[in-house]
């Protein structure tokens, strides 16, 4: 497969993946991709090129096979397996993390979590238990895991992932309020809702009426 | 002010207002496009593109001045004061946000929360008393209310965004499973852990060394 992809385009598959599970769910076997992109606020020329990047699927004017295409992009994404993740950092947030009902569902088990503080450490949360964050390079030499999930405050969010990538691990998602680094290789997603509020206020300082330009 | 401003600008303004009031923090007094540029992973031509848009900055090869440019991006973003924020939702997802202590430091204060849950009607969490949504008309006719976060599940999604827009709130924090539609005017950003890690799973399931390419 070729991978001169570009990374927008791996971005929005899970959503694909997830529209389609809807309809699936609902019993439809076949949609447009106009009717896909009126449900995404995405064009349709813009779903067939981001498709076009991994085959022939549909037929001018027939549409997509509902189970076909989702089975597809599931496999593209990698979305047919389990995937084994770890989280660093156990305080208000990753508690409500750990907590969170809804990533078990989708295929994203949390097998263990880290944390400095020694009070925390032995205990559990959700049956995930707390170890110790000088456990974890010994930890990840034994155990596979795919994913690091980082919720620890921000002083030390990049030494934190620095440990995860040095414990070979190529996924991170980052709840820490920083742009924290990682080398080539390696895949980083930047979970912020404070950022995302501080993108609206822009607008919402300006007249009703004034909208964003969409390149 | 022109606002002829691609959103993509818009949403990058954030982390450089984040990424200057760690620098003012330090005491640094002054950055250059280049030194902001490798802190963030985005190349210096960018940030002098994104930062043209709101008039002159810096001087060739003397950097910004990071006060003077913090204050100014606090102003253009509206960051220099406070915002209301209610909450739809507190099921397990919408409680743990309530209890999340990262929105009050940075100027959004969550006024009020609504759930359909009778049982949850009339107490409180973290002093935010809960309502029931049936009220969620009324309370907005009465109450100033800038932001909404929306943390009810997906299928009633839609409908929750549809009722904050009708009691003319003009900005939205997505937090559940679905791409919800708001009309021109009306901002919403989507938070979803899940399909962050769907688009890393990608990469994943390839050997490791294989990039994505950003265009």
């Amino acid at each position: 497969m070729t991978l001169e992809i570009p990374e927008v385009v791996i971005n929005r598959l899970p959503v694909y993946a997830r529209a389609l599970a809807q309809l699936a769910e609902a019993g439809e076997t076949v949609v447009s991709s106009q009717a896909l992109g009126e449900a995404l606020d995405v064009t349709p020329a813009q779903i067939r090129k981001d498709l076009s990047y991994f085959g022939r699927f549909g037929k001018q004017g027939r549409g997509y096979n509902v189970p076909t295409l989702l089975a597809k992009l599931r496999e593209i994404l990698g979305l047919d397996r389990r995937w084994r993740v770890c989280i660093v950092g156990v305080g208000r947030l990753g508690q409500a993390i750990v907590e969170y009902g809804g990533f078990e569902p989708q295929g994203f088990t949390i097998m263990s979590a880290f944390d400095s503080d020694s009070e925390l450490v032995g205990t559990s949360i959700a049956d995930v238990e707390i170890r110790h964050v000088d456990e974890l390079q010994s930890y990840l030499a034994e155990t596979r895991i795919d994913i690091g999930i980082v919720s620890v405050p921000g002083r030390v969010a990049q030494e934190t992932v620095d440990e995860l990538v040095k414990g070979g691990i190529r996924a991170i998602l980052n709840y820490a309020p920083i742009t924290a680094h990682v080398p080539p290789g390696v895949s980083i997603r930047h979970i912020d809702p404070v950022l995302a509020m501080q993108s609206m206020t822009f607008y919402l300082k300006r007249p009703a009426g004034v909208v964003a330009i969409r390149e």
